[in-house]
């Protein structure tokens, strides 16, 4: 029996749409919400156009914003600590991955024992979770949708994935006016981790008819925008495509999985703490030519949403236009063609211990080409 | 500030997943669930694959089936009394539209005090509803995926709407097989339904990005697929293309709402008892004649999705084949041209209530060509 599931948060898309935090925790009948940040939400003043929105539906906060990109285990504890201390009952987030992440993490260790560790890998979360709702300030990142949770266990230095249905949030609010206060840079990564989530999705073993669609759009988008989006912060056009765009790839990446490109990108986040949208963009390319025998139909028709017009070249030459167009994309978005370019540079006992646990990775079950530790290697050190 | 809203069950699809209402029940919490389905799914056999799987979990249960097609308020009324008098915390439907419309207005009844009549119309649900998990037993109806539900008030001889996103079950079940045992008039009744959820959510004031791409699928594959499903009860690739139409078209036409040919249909449901899918059947390309010069562009592009080349003829040209397609397939599956010819006539004094009352309905706030009572009358006169 071959049986589909598909779940997704309740969606709220629009200008201004942040505001809305207030009348939404109030719908999840929160009445303390735990409101998760960065600094740089703080500074750019989203949390003041959040908090006069909970002060209207009388609902108390605490807020906590004491974490670093790539979200460490003892982040997750000491958020988790203040949470249970401040008696919240709901988890708001206001930023990229990174706090959403830890927002889902603290709504594990609140409602479960033990450490996050424990909950690594796939369905091993078995209580109810408290409301999440969570509002994404990058347009990529997608954990504001999905059922992932990424975070690094800083001793092992590797990043923990935690894999379940219950990790879908209650509602996303996707505010593309938020996207006016990033950096081109990180436009840059978040949107290139958006289109690995597209991708991924679409040639996944695991793609469908709910997810198909969603993922060709995300990847037309980001085609055409991705660009003007890095070129402009003002650009609100570009801005709501982008939103769309991250919105439509975590739909698709978190009902149809992903693969190699995030089962490898996790371990060089977790042991040089790059940028995860940077890695996924770098290894991206790299992952799309060993794939390609096992993609070519679906690399032909993501081609196609990537401005190959359909009637050129035969099927082969086509799917290779996808690799080049997404070689060509990161290049324009000014991404690194490779990690010793972007200023990392690995040894060949690195690469032994990457390879070996990204062939251990959860994302790498639904890769349409199997990948043992070897092939992983190969590519790591052509992305090297 | 517009904002987008986009809300949907959690999705189990595939041959055989009828025996997850037993594991679906417990993830919702449910120990003693209202099990509420009709004589013809009892008489098929699947309530004893059903109830194994509740039993396997330990779960309790009530069936009721006491209800007719176009279900009433009073029937709603004694299912009411039945759920609560057995101590019920979850239901479950496994049926049509009708089944599905009355677990809603169930779950209205048992948390809300007053009569079923006082919740008509948009957004009148203020309690958390009991958990409600659906498996549809046509594609069609969709009432397993939306925000809707539909109960004929008896003295008014009208169908009352209720809208509202807490109308969105939990958990819809769609297993292909169960369609195996229905009736060609059924299938091609239900098929038509889809469509016009398909055609009405693209052309819809508040079509969006999550809703296009999936009315555009479904519109495909009816078009490809209503007659093989119609022409044979165990065509299994044409029932799984049925089911996934009947969701996708669900999915859009909650989300994106719908239009004049639900208002309309909603009434002669309500005055004539007769088939809802059969009244969308005959009003629908009636009321695309009418909504052409809104739709131009989209219904181009509903030609296409139906299988006119993109080359052969301009625009206005591909617009008028979308209508013509939707007469075509429904001749194909047996539907009549018009009320009269399907044994229903329609006086004068009849047209002048119908479309007063129509002009009232929800679902005309969204069709894209503003339309009054006059206009109404007039797509209701061509059409009877």
């Amino acid at each position: 029996m071959l049986v589909q599931q598909f779940r997704i948060p309740e969606i709220i898309f629009g200008r201004g749409s942040i505001k809305q935090v207030g009348f939404c925790a109030q719908r999840v009948g929160a009445e303390k919400i735990f409101l998760i940040t960065d600094r740089g939400i703080l500074q750019a003043g989203w949390i003041d156009v959040v908090l006069p929105c909970l002060k209207k539906e009388g609902i108390a906060y605490e807020i906590w914003h004491n974490l670093t990109p790539n979200p460490k285990d003892y982040e997750v504890e000491e958020a988790t600590r203040i949470y249970l201390e401040s008696n919240c009952d709901a988890i708001v987030a206001v930023g990229g991955g990174s706090p959403i992440d830890v927002a889902k993490a603290v709504a594990i260790m609140a409602t479960h024992q033990g450490s996050i560790h424990d909950y690594e890998g796939v369905d091993k979360i078995s209580n109810p979770l408290p409301p999440m709702i969570m509002v994404p300030s990058t347009a990529g990142s997608g954990a504001d949708i999905t059922q992932f949770a990424v975070i690094v266990d800083s001793l092992r230095q590797v990043k923990m994935i935690m894999m379940s249905k219950s990790l879908v949030p209650d509602i996303s609010i996707t505010d593309p006016l938020v996207l006016t206060t990033k950096d081109p840079q990180l436009t840059a990564n978040s949107g290139m981790d958006a289109l690995a989530h597209a991708i991924e999705a679409y040639v996944s073993v695991a793609a469908n008819f709910l997810t198909d669609s969603y993922a060709l759009t995300a990847i037309r988008l980001i085609s055409a925008y991705l660009g003007k989006s890095v070129a402009s912060k003002t650009n609100l056009e570009a801005k709501d495509a982008m939103a769309k765009a991250s919105l439509l790839g975590a739909i698709a990446a978190s009902n149809a999985l992903i693969g190699a490109v995030h089962a490898m990108a996790h371990q060089v986040g977790g042991k040089f703490d790059l940028p995860h949208g940077m890695a996924n963009a770098i290894l991206l390319p790299h992952v799309m030519e060993y794939n390609y025998p096992a993609c070519i139909e679906r690399f032909a028709e993501i081609a196609e949403a990537m401005g190959e017009p359909p009637g050129n070249k035969n099927l082969r030459q086509r799917a290779k236009v996808a690799i080049e167009s997404v070689r060509i994309l990161a290049r324009e978005v000014g991404i690194d063609e490779n990690f010793s370019k972007a200023g990392y540079s690995f040894s060949e006992e690195n690469n032994l211990v990457l390879s070996t646990n990204a062939s251990k990775d959860s994302c790498l079950i639904t890769n349409p080409r199997d990948a043992g530790t070897n092939d992983i290697y190969e590519i790591f050190r052509r992305a090297f």
